[in-house]
C-alpha cells in the first residue's frame, strides 16, 4: 500500500536506491523540499528520460540512445577484437584507459551456478550471433578478450566462453591478473587496468 | 550547458543531492538503468509531487499538504505552549519523543550574523503574528520554548527571541542543555531530547 503523505512516499522511493537507508533518504527528501522546484524536476526528468531513451545496442548490448552504439558505429575501431565485460560500467572504465581500440560486448551479468544464473540469462546468445555472423560492414572477429572481474563468477564465465569460442577458431584471451582478486573492475585504477589489458594471456 | 547524453544528465542530477559525489551518482544512475521503469517513475513522481503538493502551514510554517497542518488542526494539542524549531526535521524528532503536546513554529533557519542571515530572513514575522493575534479558535500562547540547536546561531536566535517576546508578557524558555553542544537536533536520541524538553529553563 502506498503511503498518502508525499514526503513519506519520497523517502521510500529514495530508500530503494542502493546504499541509502532511512536516515539518508530522509535527509535527501528534506533537501529536495528546501531546494528549488527546478532542481527536483531536473532529477525527475532525468530519471524518466534515461529509462525512455536509453536501450541496448543491437550489436554489443552497450547502453545507447541509438540502435547501434557509438563505439560499434566508429569505423576507426578494430572490429576483429572484442572485449567481453560484465557491465556497462566496466566498458566505461576500460574506455577511460584509452588503450583499447577494439569493440566490446556487454554480458549484463556473469554465469553464477550458485545464484542460478546460467548462460541463457546473460547476453551470450547475442555474442555468439555477432561472432558467427558479423553485422553488415564489420570485419570478422578474431580475438575475444574476456574482461570479466577475476571473481568466482567471472572465472566461471571466462571458462565457459573459452570452451564455447575456441572450437569456432577464435583466439580467446583473459585480462591479466593485476586487477586485485575480488575487486570490482569499475573501481580499478587506470594503470592497473591498462596493464591487465596488455598482459592478457591466451586461454 | 546541459549534456546531451541522458546518462550523464542523470548522474549530474544525482550529484546535486547532498553527500553524493560523482562515484555514488554514477552507481545510482546505473542502478536506475538496470531496474524497472516503474521504480524510476515512482521516484520521479514522488519528486514532482512533493514539490507540487507540499507547502508551509499558514500558522506554524510546518510542511503540509493542507493550508493548516495536522498538528495545528488537532484540538487535543495545547495551543498555549509553542515550541520553536529551526527545521521540520527537528519538529519530527520532537514528535517522535511523544512528550510534547503543545504546538510548534518552524523558523526555517537561524539568525546568523556571520552568514548574513537576519531576523527578516527566517519565519519570525509569522511567529510574532500568531503570538499577537492567535488564529481563530486557538487559545492565546503563554509560553514559547526555544528548541533551536545549542550552536552559536541557535543561541543567537534564542537570545533574539527572548528579547523580542518577553516584553509581550510571554514566558520564554530554552530546552535544557543535554543535547550535545555542536550536535544536530535531528539526530539526538529520544531520551536526551525528552530530558532537554523537561529541563527547560525560563530565560
Amino acid at each position: 500500500m502506498k503511503p498518502r503523505d508525499p514526503i513519506t512516499r519520497l523517502v521510500n522511493a529514495f530508500r530503494k536506491l542502493p546504499g541509502i537507508g532511512e536516515r539518508t533518504a530522509t535527509r535527501l527528501a528534506f533537501f529536495v523540499l528546501n531546494e528549488s522546484e527546478e532542481m527536483a524536476r531536473e532529477l525527475a526528468d532525468a530519471l524518466v528520460e534515461v529509462k525512455e531513451r536509453v536501450g541496448l545496442c543491437t550489436v554489443c548490448c552497450n547502453l545507447t540512445e541509438a540502435q547501434v552504439c557509438e563505439i560499434c558505429r566508429d569505423p576507426r575501431r578494430d572490429a576483429t577484437t572484442i572485449c567481453v565485460v560484465e557491465r556497462t560500467q566496466d566498458l566505461r572504465a576500460i574506455e577511460r584507459t584509452g588503450d583499447f581500440r577494439g569493440l566490446y560486448h556487454v554480458l549484463h551479468g556473469l554465469i553464477s551456478p550458485l545464484d542460478g544464473v546460467g548462460p541463457d540469462d546473460i547476453r551470450l546468445r547475442e555474442l555468439l550471433t555477432r561472432l558467427q555472423t558479423p553485422p553488415g560492414g564489420m570485419e570478422a572477429p578474431q580475438e575475444v578478450i574476456v574482461a570479466c572481474s577475476p571473481s568466482v563468477d567471472g572465472e566461471a564465465t571466462a571458462l565457459y566462453l573459452q570452451r564455447l569460442l575456441k572450437p569456432l577458431g577464435l583466439t580467446v584471451s583473459r585480462i591479466a591478473s593485476g586487477v586485485p582478486i575480488g575487486g570490482e573492475l569499475e573501481y580499478t585504477d587506470r594503470v592497473t587496468l591498462s596493464r591487465a589489458l596488455s598482459q592478457r594471456r591466451e586461454m
